[in-house]
């Protein structure tokens, strides 16, 4: 018998009649597999669905398996076979859960009728109370009409749900938010912020997540401008604070002064944009920016960055240099100049190796596995529901991407993303952000 | 010093500086206010919020004391007042939570990048699997434009958020489901509509609560035919489920065949119309109603009752009585025939009292306290996405209603609100009737 290295959770729905799991398991035995725990997943009245996990010799043999299994017939069919990351995600990753317990009558007339009318009735009287005795202002919608999920690209909004669930995961996890989901079946940005708006009273903030650029730009810039309670494109200033944190590190240890550093941005998408606005609304006086498209060259432009006409030109001129194209090995090693600081974020393959860039001449460098996102926006949104900002302002991001740097340890580029006290430093320098803006109104 | 009756929670925020709290506990001393407890809810970097537990001797030394507070000027001011109810609502009811613990980096990696990614691949290319790798197929949106919470009429979505909230937490705890409150901004039905259609993805049913009458019905038939979801008006089919399941116990213990019985409806809203259209799918042959508005005696008419001329035809003709029409004392105890069965609902005051009724020769008589609509939406829910219905029938209706009648203990009218067992019951026969449609196509 040879190695079983093939393991995988087959769920199986059968009629709720005596013998049906023998036939399955007759069947998946015979054609090799080897069955581990099997587990009842729900029994109905007429149909009970199981896990069967089986270990194969090959995804040969396990496909042979299943086929034996969906031509039993009568019923009996294979509703989806899982591996272990599939596995983690059974059944979603989030639950809305009452905060309180429900156990005598006392307490359903407590937290529903009769006593809630009372709560509805302050809250029509006053409606800051909402603030209090509901939990909007403690949540955030999390918004994608799934057209540029991951690295994926637009597969849609419903293939996008794992993320958002993710994201509502590390909300609760990492900040103590309840983050709800909302897949829009549009992009278009009228029908986008129309749908937004209309449901927006129910939510603190709103995070927008993988929306493809351009279309991300007019959507966030509109609910910014219409709505009073925080907006914030993830993917564009959520990286662009963590990039920031990053580079401000890097410079750091390499005694570079970033300020006075020219600063190359190479690739203008969402992420890249933002970028750029990101440190130049934390100082940086050159901001040298390259894209293949000329509207986002514009982009650029408008919001006081510097054109460049070529890669080449970036790499030339720059101090520091970001990229952020997507296309692996798009730096050539005789481009790096001595003394470069490279980030080349594209996952899974960067636009440059960082060790190829170090043996070019890079004084530092890194890829994208060390700036993760996650260390931006549960914080940022904790501080900004804290203070109830209205808005998430340029200040408000450069302080979280301070906090992030200042909490890294010497030799890393940012802290662990599960460490709970930078989240928590990250909410404390946005809440702290908020309180000098309003009081230097 | 008099008996003091009067608690409250006083919630106060003051600047983060020490002496602060000395003033306020001084203020309300010198006002005979006596503090319990004391609680820090938050201590940001400029501010500090404390829950202050004052008892007094009346509400005017209450209101004295807090008037102080608010004079102490300096950044310290009173948020708000909280009540035991209210206390029982502070931050909201739910909350969304992370069904995993994400303490490694390795967690991370499998519910968040890179693993997700894999997860949202094998959706893209079998939508199905949302249904095993999401909380989609587990999540009900509970939809409220505010325009007729509880009995308080039209008081705005933000106002009716503490019951959307209790709807989530009930829908929690009697039948794990994941419930998201959604506000609506807009209660114009072509609106409404475009709106839930476009967030509908995220949901595996779509629970519609305190929407007003008559734009309730076009919102709901509208939903129901467009989206291939589970889509229910509660106040409609949730008060009449849970209506004629009480009917039918009170049939049981009065001897009367409801089948064959005369039923008379008073008042043609959202929950009459649809206690009529329940108790026809059950087979109540000869149903009347009655209301104000013509517009609701057509409405009747088109599902095949019968419109009665008045108040006093209905108490004349018919042997179970039922009235929605939230006008205390609207029934005269003159009118009741000797062995009716009568029901009146409206809350907090029926259209004639249960002892009065019996008084005037009813053979049975019951108000709304005793028909708790928490008894349906659950079960009816969790029994629907256990069948991966695709919408909700009258069949799955009046089983329902079957199984909480058969449910009850004598003397009851239906089991209590929060016997977990019931709602189980409920959740396998609606389950059950839809395999029945099913098999039977």
């Amino acid at each position: 018998m040879g190695a079983r290295n093939v393991t995988r959770t087959i769920i199986v729905e059968t009629p709720s009649k005596p013998g049906n799991l023998g036939k399955v398991t007759t069947a998946i035995g015979l054609f090799g597999g080897d069955i581990g725990e099997i587990k009842t997943r729900q029994i109905g009245p007429y149909s009970t669905v199981r896990d069967i996990t089986v270990q194969c010799e090959s995804e040969e043999q396990l496909e042979t398996a299943i086929a034996a299994v969906e031509q039993l017939g009568e019923g009996i069919h294979v509703r989806a076979v899982s591996d272990d990351v599939l596995h983690a995600h059974e059944g979603g990753k989030i639950h809305m859960s009452s905060r309180f317990d429900i156990r005598s009558i006392d307490d359903l007339r407590k937290v529903y009728t009769p006593g809630v009318a009372n709560v509805c009735r302050a809250i029509e009287e006053d409606p800051s109370l909402a603030q209090y005795y509901t939990s909007i202002g403690n949540t955030v919608a999390i918004i994608t009409d799934g057209t540029a999920i991951l690295g994926l690209g637009n597969i849609g909004p419903l293939a996008g749900m794992p993320v958002m669930e993710g994201k509502a995961a590390l909300f609760d996890r990492l900040a103590g938010i309840s983050g709800i989901p909302i897949l829009l079946d549009t992009s278009d940005p009228d029908e986008v912020v129309a749908t937004v708006k209309r449901i927006s009273k129910g939510f603190g903030g709103i995070l927008l997540e993988d929306i493809g650029s351009p279309h991300c730009f007019e959507i966030e810039e509109r609910l910014i401008k219409d709505l009073d309670i925080p907006v914030m494109h993830d993917d564009q200033h959520g990286t662009a604070v963590v990039t920031l944190a990053a580079v401000m590190s890097a410079c750091r240890s390499a005694g570079v002064n970033l300020k006075e550093a020219v600063v190359g941005q190479i690739g203008l998408g969402a992420a890249g944009l933002a970028i750029c606005r990101m440190f130049m609304a934390y100082g940086v006086k050159e901001m040298v920016g390259v894209d293949r498209q000329p509207a986002a060259l514009d982009r650029l432009a408008m919001y006081g960055g510097t054109p460049a006409r070529s890669l080449e030109e970036i790499m030339e001129k720059c101090d520091i240099v970001i990229a952020t194209t997507g296309v692996p090995n798009l730096i050539k090693p005789e481009w790096i100049k001595k003394g470069q600081v490279i980030l080349a974020l594209s996952n899974p393959k960067p636009e440059i190796e960082p060790d190829e860039a170090i043996k070019a001449g890079a004084l530092f460098a890194a890829d994208g596995r060390s700036v993760n996102n996650v260390l931006g926006f549960p914080g940022i949104f904790r501080g900004a529901l804290n203070a109830g900002a209205k808005r998430i302002t340029h200040d408000m991001l450069v302080a979280a991407a301070t906090a992030i740097s200042n909490h890294t340890k010497p030799g890393q580029l940012v802290p662990h993303p599960l460490d709970l006290r930078a989240h928590q430093i990250v909410a404390e320098a946005v809440e702290m952000a908020v309180m000098k803006e309003e009081s230097s109104k």
